[in-house]
């Protein structure tokens, strides 16, 4: 049976296209049309929605796509996930992808073919395309931390700039007078938001430079090697603002190592709020998201898409707060 | 249709019984076995896995059941054991337990019912009747660190016993003179042999005592809660072993805030080789399970008996080692 993707190729245009064209919205070249309406006819290709409605098959199994389980965060988010899919009697499946494009587009061909209910999707990159193939399947979706204007799926995500702006006004409250920020990777929106958030505070201030601001791959690996780079390049610095807290915590290792003093000579702060923040020392002052909340408020939409309780996509924006622990507790003013 | 539950509560039996009824093996009284063989041809019960060849369904997905995605040697295994699926073309379910035998039986259930290809066991509390449950249905089985001589099962774990004595004989080498063991729950296998190797070691040491010995309920609380019973009842200790790695996490801080130098008074070695030993200050010396290869093997190992290429069960002992790192790195002898 001839799927999207088989009259995409042949019509030579992307699948998006060709959903476009199935769904009558957004706009389509005159000729792009027939061709693909030529194409549809040829393979004689029925959008899966109806064989799926037909069969109306329900398998009570949802999928949760994550960039890996072993980031903290992830692994307290699968947990709430399967926690509140369990009290609605969901089993969950769960996917690694490393936030590698070919990888989640094979997840979505392998979970269609399985008859999935629906999708969790907190990996970075679902792009347009994807997201025709979902929808083309009729198979509710929600997308964590991403802002999709288009298409029939939900989103959750955090205040992700104001966060990052709390961080910042309270590195600055307790005495630090040159903060820098380690960015997570500038292709995933969380890693631009919290960037967009420290520059909102700090571009007007006469120490600012953009040399301030480093990558750090959102690992403790990246974390130690940005703080390297920065003391180096910057030895007056006294604070970090670091866009997640595993590279927060690859930066205390790597103060602890060159003898700077966490919080005496550099202030640190996190975001997040993942369980490790609390095992290291100083404990690490982070900018908590709900991530409970995130993942079961997310199970629990989807399940109620999938169950026909609600037919309407939700746009939320959980609230964050600062945690101020060791790491920032420094002078009083 | 009747269950074999079902069979067994009608009959007044468990469920082992009419499982050694139907397989005939094992003994059972001549009595028991007629009521059983009457309450099965009344229920016209027919064991599933003739039901389940007859439709001969493979679904391309096996279940996880542990006791919680949020300790990290877990996330490590499930990292593991999803890779090697995906490799074979299989999706991985995921189930939180929290070691609560009623939350495992429901999955077994939910799981029979959703034609789950073959379950990996790493939770704590398999019983005999839930294995009978499972063999009934003809679903392979990997358990993981549990010591089951029955049933058509497989087991994969490490070399508990060896790996404490690895421990203590390291702390006694790096100088210390009174060693304690702070202890997981005793109903898991893990904990039980961690603390034999314990003893193997110390038991004719003349300065041992069984107050040495703590509950940590393998968490970072029970660690912390376990250090400060310890120093208050033997101020002399100048080395712990913790019989998992979130234990060794919170001795150490609790240790630090009592204001005791790790590792200039107390060393300090956990177990299991978690990620998160590496971000401590100190970082800690931990015994290492191979836990990505433990995930792996049971993962390949049960496709391969989904897939029919081996019918045999396995019973796998991996290898520990000895990771030494700055919590016991103090004197030479």
């Amino acid at each position: 049976m001839a799927t999207i993707r088989d009259v995409a190729q042949r019509a030579g245009v992307s699948v998006a296209t060709v959903s476009r064209v199935l769904n009558q919205n957004g706009y389509v070249n005159q000729d792009t049309e027939a061709r693909v309406m030529k194409v549809i006819k040829e393979l004689d290709y029925r959008p899966n929605t109806v064989a799926r409605s037909l069969a109306n098959r329900k398998t009570g199994t949802i999928a949760l796509i994550l960039p890996t389980i072993m980031n903290p965060f992830f692994s307290e988010l699968s947990r709430a996930v399967e926690d509140s899919a369990r009290s609605r009697g969901f089993t969950v499946i769960f996917c690694n992808s490393d936030d590698l494009d070919t990888r989640e587009q094979t997840y979505i061909d392998v979970l269609r073919q399985k008859y999935i209910d629906g999708i969790i999707f907190a990996s970075s990159s679902l792009g347009e395309e994807d997201l025709a193939v979902i929808n083309e399947n009729g198979i509710p979706l929600v997308v964590l931390d991403r802002a999709l204007r288009e298409g029939n799926c939900s989103v959750i995500r955090s205040k992700n700039a104001e966060g990052a702006r709390k961080a910042v006004h309270h590195l600055l409250a307790t005495g630090c007078r040159k903060v820098a920020h380690i960015a997570g990777p500038q292709e995933l929106i969380t890693a631009q938001e919290r960037l967009r958030g420290y520059r909102d505070v700090v571009k007007d201030l006469d120490w600012f430079e953009e040399s301030l601001i480093l990558p750090g791959q959102f690992s403790i690996t990246g974390g130690k090697g940005a703080v390297q780079a920065l003391v180096e390049a910057h030895p007056d610095v006294d604070g970090i603002f670091a866009g997640n807290d595993l590279m927060a915590i690859g930066a205390l290792k790597a103060l602890h190592r060159m003898g700077i003093k966490v919080p005496e000579e550099v202030s640190l702060c996190g975001f997040d709020g993942i369980g490790a923040t609390e095992w290291t020392e100083p404990e690490l002052t982070t900018v908590a998201q709900l991530i409970y909340e995130m993942g079961a408020r997310a199970a629990l939409h989807l399940i109620d898409r999938v169950q026909g309780y609600t037919d309407q996509v939700e746009d939320l924006e959980l609230d964050v707060h600062l945690i101020e622990r060791g790491s920032t507790r420094r002078r009083k003013y």
